[in-house]
């Protein structure tokens, strides 16, 4: 699986370090992994499901925890949906984290005809849903926009419900199917591949989530491998419908084999 | 539809009252159905998903409202929990509306093996949902049992997600799925049924919600009836797979029929 590789697709929560309210905690070996990477010539791009923080502030919190990365190699969900609101002419209502906001900052949001929902995580309050399930029950022809679909992630204090547990909270009320942004869906991974300048067949993702990671990338024709770290479970081995291309037991790993096959 | 009619299931919220943080709001002509349906010697029996408080508590805001209601005469999802739960030794951790709490005081709630899941309301927290996602996904076995699967329902101040949503959240979350204890739940009907003493051939379903009320009861044999109050929406009339055995403007147009034809 590592032959005939010219660039990585890096999922970043669970790969790069362990997010919580702390800011967070790299994962050994992998910023060092990440200029590795660099130095020997492969692309690199950021493929991540993160909403919650601007794709500034996120690359200034890697940078902190000593990620040597760039705006420019994040591909993440908000510009996406923004790209798609502007293209059909929806006002977005916003259900999305406080800190996710500015990426809306050129979008009409007045008197809204369809829903936007991010990893809102403290937003997420019985009110905020309630609210938004009005608004989306009340259009004539409800339109949920959601920023991933993920079940859940790990913080440094514990799992966490993600964005799509309330995707399908509000799918069910309303009767409605989301329209999914964000991994796994196949457009984003091609907009991930257009930015790294490398086709399927040259690229590798590497990711902890068996479904929107590994699932998603190889639906593009991508190889993809799992980490053993983040939200990674053993049963995750026993998946029914998703088999990775090569389990390793974290990116410092992935990187190793990977060089060695260059 | 009206004839050979021995006993009636009533909906309570949105067919007896329109409920709310103000307490409720009677709808109008239904506390005098309540009473021309006990002097015609039909059977009457509240069928009701209501999980916001114990039955006691349930039937002091009903008669302060005016219905002429007893504890015998409520067949509501707690209790039926509790007999569940007792008979395969199951330990709840409850994520339900406070007032519900004491329904479960004779239930050994250490160390769980099982989430109970209520219209929790307020208690709807981000916090709260992870916890209870934090004990399901860490159960060998996750056992998640819900107080209904209504979508959502009307309160004075407007619609409210119901628990059904915040189910599903959870079961996306876990892989797993719910048992429902609450209507439409066959079994549920079935107990209400006996508790009103009369046969399904011989018993009319009453309620405002297309799927809980009317097609569960009707999958029960049971005729049903949708009202065109409480959370009924016009767009209910084109459902897909229910069909009431009749529409009426209220309970007590539905009243007056029934009794016409006694």
């Amino acid at each position: 699986w590592a032959r005939a590789v010219r660039g990585l697709l890096l999922d970043v929560s669970g790969v790069l370090y362990d997010s919580g309210a702390d800011g967070g905690v790299p994962i050994a070996g992998s910023a060092e992994a990440v200029r590795r990477i660099k130095a020997s010539g492969l692309k690199l791009q950021l493929c991540t499901n993160e909403t919650q923080a601007t794709r500034e502030d996120f690359v200034r919190k890697l940078r902190a925890l000593g990620f040597d990365v760039s705006v420019a190699e994040v591909t993440a969900p908000a510009p996406a949906a923004c790209r798609l609101l502007k293209e059909r002419g929806l006002r977005p209502h916003l259900l999305v984290h406080d800190d996710l906001i500015p990426e809306f900052a050129e979008v009409d949001k007045t008197n809204p005809n369809c829903v936007v929902l991010g990893d809102a995580a403290e937003n997420f309050t019985y009110a905020n849903l309630n609210e938004a399930f009005r608004l989306l029950i009340g259009m004539e022809k409800p339109v949920l926009i959601s920023l991933g679909k993920g079940r859940y992630y790990k913080e440094t204090d514990g799992l966490k419900l993600d964005v799509g547990a309330y995707m399908k909270a509000l799918e069910y009320a309303c009767d409605v199917q989301a329209e999914v942004v964000g991994k796994p869906a196949k457009t984003f991974f091609e907009s991930a591949l257009a930015e790294l300048g490398v086709p399927p067949e040259q690229a590798i993702m590497i990711g902890d989530d068996i479904v929107s990671d590994v699932g998603g990338a190889q639906q593009c024709g991508m190889r993809a491998l799992q980490v053993r770290t983040g939200k990674y479970r053993p049963s995750d081995e026993n998946h029914p419908e998703v088999k990775p291309d090569a389990y390793v037991n974290n990116l410092a790993e992935a990187v190793d084999i990977i060089l060695q096959h260059l």
